[in-house]
C-alpha cells in the first residue's frame, strides 16, 4: 500500500516520516523553526496496590491545549507559518510527540520492581500520525485508498517500535471529540510504545492463559465464536471480518472488530484480510458518526500483542467505543468506575447493537475490478 | 454520635432514613408522591477478558440530570413542592437511589460464570445520602459535628448492608462537580452495596495477598510506614490519621487517608480515631476546595474491606483525588487510559503534596475541653 516513504529530522532532533500512495518518494523539506532541543524525562513508578505503572511526564502539563484554528500545529506549513510538519501538503505523516508521555533520555525498560516505592526511566516512544491535511476532516471521511495508507504507516511504525529493546506494546489509537479530551482539534491518531505491557492487555493475558490451560482453547477464539453463534450483537459480518457489540460492553456504544483468522498484530493480517479492512473501518466509523445529531466523541484502539511475550494468546482487533450515550447525555467515569472500576452501562448490548446495525454501512464504492 | 435515627418508607417501596444530632427521633413523615412501584431488573455480565462484572441498568438511561434548582429532589419537601425527602428540614437523611444501577427483584448473588457470557440479576442496593439542606452547601462547610452524624450514618448503613446475603463490598463514595458528571447539582454521597468485590477492590487483596505470602507484612502497614518514613508526599498527621499523596498518584491531585492503626472499615474505627476523623476530613476537603480559583470536582471514595473476605488484609482508607490539573484545565481519561488502563499524570505526587500542604488546613475551631 505505501508506495513512497521519506523519512527526515526534525529541528529539536524528533524523527517524521512522510507516506504516499504515489511511487515517488514524498517531499520531507527541512524544519525551519530552530527548535530547542527536547529534555525526555518521562518516569514509571509502581503502584503496588494496583500491580500496575503509572507514567509521570511533567514536561507535558505545559503542552498547548486546544491553540485556535488559524495556530494548528497538525496543518502543513505554509509560507506564512511554520507547524510541526515542515511539508506544505501530505496524505499521511508520522512523527514523535513533541509533548511525549513516554520517554527518558536516561535507560528506561522498567526492571522487577523490589522496593514498595519504585520507580524507573520511562523507555518507549509516542507519535502523532496525521491522516488528512483537512484540519476539518474525519476518519470517517477519508478515501478506502487514505485508509489503507494509514494502515500500511500503523503496520510500518509498530514493525520499528517493536524492535526497540525499551518497548514491550505498541499501541495504535485515536481520540475523537473535545469530551474525550483531544488538546489538537485536527484529526489525527496516536502510537504509545509502552515499555511494559499495559494493565488491560495484561489482564486480558492472564485471562487468555487461564482460559487456555483450563480448556485448551484460545479465550478470544471462544468469544468470538460464541457471539457470532448467538448473533443478536452483531453488527456487521464479511468475508474476513466481523464486529460486534461485545456481551458485556462498558461503554454505551461500543463495537469490537476482528479478523475472523486470528493473528496477533496488524503486521500479521493475511492480504486479503488488510484488502478488505478499509472498507470494513469506513462502514464503522460511519455508523458511529450517524448515531447522534451531533458527532460522537469517540476512542479507537487497536489491540496487538506484546512484542515478546503471549503472541499465541492475543487477538489483534480494533476497540471502537464513544462515552456519548443520548444527543444531550455524556457517560461519566465517576465514583464507581474511577474509583473502584466497576463500571455500570445503561444501554443493553444487544441495543446498542441493533441501532448501530439499522445505521447501516457508508456506501462502498463499486468494485472496479 | 447518632441521636435520633427515624426510619420509614417512600411511596414506591423505598427506604428513607433520618439521623439527628438531637436525642429525638427526627421526623419522618409520609410521603404523599404516591409514586408507583419501582421495577429494579439490574444485571450483571462477566467480561471474561478483564476479569470483571459489569453492571446493566437500562432503566437508569432516563434519570434526571441536572434539573433546574427549583426543581431539586433532593432538597426537602415543602409546602409548595414535593421531594423525595419529605420531611420539611433534615440533617443528614439516607434512601434508596430512585434509579439504582444495583438491585434487582431475582436473586441476585452472582456464582460461579460457567458459560463464556454470562449474566445474572444483580444483587445489591444503592443508596443517596444527603448531609445538608442547603442545595448550595458542600461537604467541606459542614461543621465537625455534622460531618461526625455522616460518619455515623456511613456505618450505620456499611453495617446494614453488609448483613444482606446479597452484598459482598459495601462503598461509600462522593462525586462533587459536573465535569466528574454529577447528575444532581444539590450536594450528596452515594453508597453502593455491591454483589461481588468490585476490580480496582479486587486487584488491591491479590496484591496485598501476594505480598503477605512473600513478606510476611501487610501491603497497606508497608506503603504507609514507607511514606511516612519517606515524608515528602505528606500532607497531615495527626494522632490518629495520616494523608498522603501516593507515590504513584494517578490523577493530578490525589490524597489517601488512613488511620494510624489499621482497621477494615469504617465500624472497626476506635473511639478516638473516630472522634478526630472529622476535623481531618475537614482539613482535607478544605485544601481541595482552594486548590483552583474554581471550584475543584472530586471524587472522596472510603475503601473498605468486604464484608466476607480479606478482612485482615485491606486498610480502610479515604481516596479523594480532582480530575482537574490546572484553573483551566481538566484531566481527561482518554485512549491510553480508556482503552489500555496505562495512566499518565503530568504533576509529580512531591509536587502535589507540596502545593496541598502550602495549602493549610482549615482553622480547627478551639477546642472546648
Amino acid at each position: 500500500m505505501v508506495r513512497g516513504r521519506s523519512a527526515t529530522i526534525l529541528s529539536d532532533g524528533r524523527e517524521i516520516i512522510y507516506y504516499s500512495s504515489s511511487p515517488a518518494p514524498p517531499p520531507a523539506p527541512p524544519d525551519r523553526r530552530g527548535l530547542a532541543a527536547r529534555a525526555r524525562r518521562s518516569t514509571l513508578r509502581y503502584d503496588r496496590l494496583q500491580d500496575a505503572w503509572v507514567i509521570y511526564a511533567a514536561h507535558r502539563q505545559d503542552r498547548s491545549l486546544l491553540p485556535a484554528d488559524d495556530q494548528c500545529p497538525l496543518c502543513p506549513s505554509s509560507s506564512e507559518r511554520l507547524t510541526e510538519i515542515p511539508a506544505h501538503d501530505y496524505e499521511v505523516v508520522v512523527f514523535e510527540n513533541r509533548y511525549p508521555a513516554l520517554g527518558a533520555d536516561g535507560r528506561g525498560a522498567p526492571a522487577d520492581a523490589g522496593d514498595v516505592l519504585a520507580e524507573v526511566p520511562a523507555g518507549g516512544r509516542c507519535e502523532v500520525i496525521c491522516y488528512t491535511a483537512d484540519h476539518d476532516g474525519t476518519f470517517a471521511a477519508l478515501s478506502e485508498e487514505r485508509v489503507g495508507l494509514v494502515l500500511a504507516a500503523l503496520i510500518d511504525r509498530s514493525v520499528a517500535l517493536g524492535r526497540r529493546d525499551d518497548v514491550e506494546q505498541v499501541f495504535c489509537f485515536e481520540n475523537r471529540g473535545r469530551e474525550i479530551g483531544v488538546t489538537q482539534n485536527h484529526p489525527h491518531g496516536q502510537i504509545y510504545a509502552y515499555p511494559y505491557v499495559a494493565p488491560r492487555l495484561q489482564r486480558a493475558i492472564t485471562a487468555a492463559h487461564r482460559h487456555r490451560e483450563r480448556t485448551g482453547r484460545n479465550l478470544y477464539d471462544d468469544l468470538c465464536a460464541a457471539e457470532r453463534a448467538d448473533g443478536r450483537r452483531l453488527v456487521l459480518e464479511r468475508a474476513h471480518w466481523t464486529a460486534f457489540v461485545p456481551f458485556a460492553a462498558r461503554w454505551p456504544y461500543e463495537v469490537h472488530c476482528y479478523p475472523n483468522e486470528r493473528v496477533p498484530d496488524l503486521a500479521a493480517l493475511g492480504p486479503d484480510a488488510l484488502e478488505e479492512l478499509p472498507g470494513v473501518l469506513l462502514d464503522l466509523f460511519g455508523r458511529f458518526a450517524r448515531l447522534f445529531s451531533v458527532p460522537a466523541p469517540y476512542i479507537a484502539a487497536w489491540h496487538q500483542a506484546p512484542v515478546h511475550e503471549a503472541r499465541d494468546l492475543v487477538a489483534c482487533h480494533l476497540e471502537l467505543f464513544t462515552s456519548r450515550r443520548a444527543d444531550d447525555k455524556l457517560k461519566y467515569l465517576a465514583g464507581s468506575e474511577s474509583a473502584m472500576d466497576a463500571f455500570t452501562n445503561d444501554i443493553l448490548p444487544e441495543a446498542a447493537a441493533e441501532r448501530l446495525r439499522a445505521l447501516g454501512g457508508r456506501a462502498r464504492p463499486p468494485a472496479v475490478r
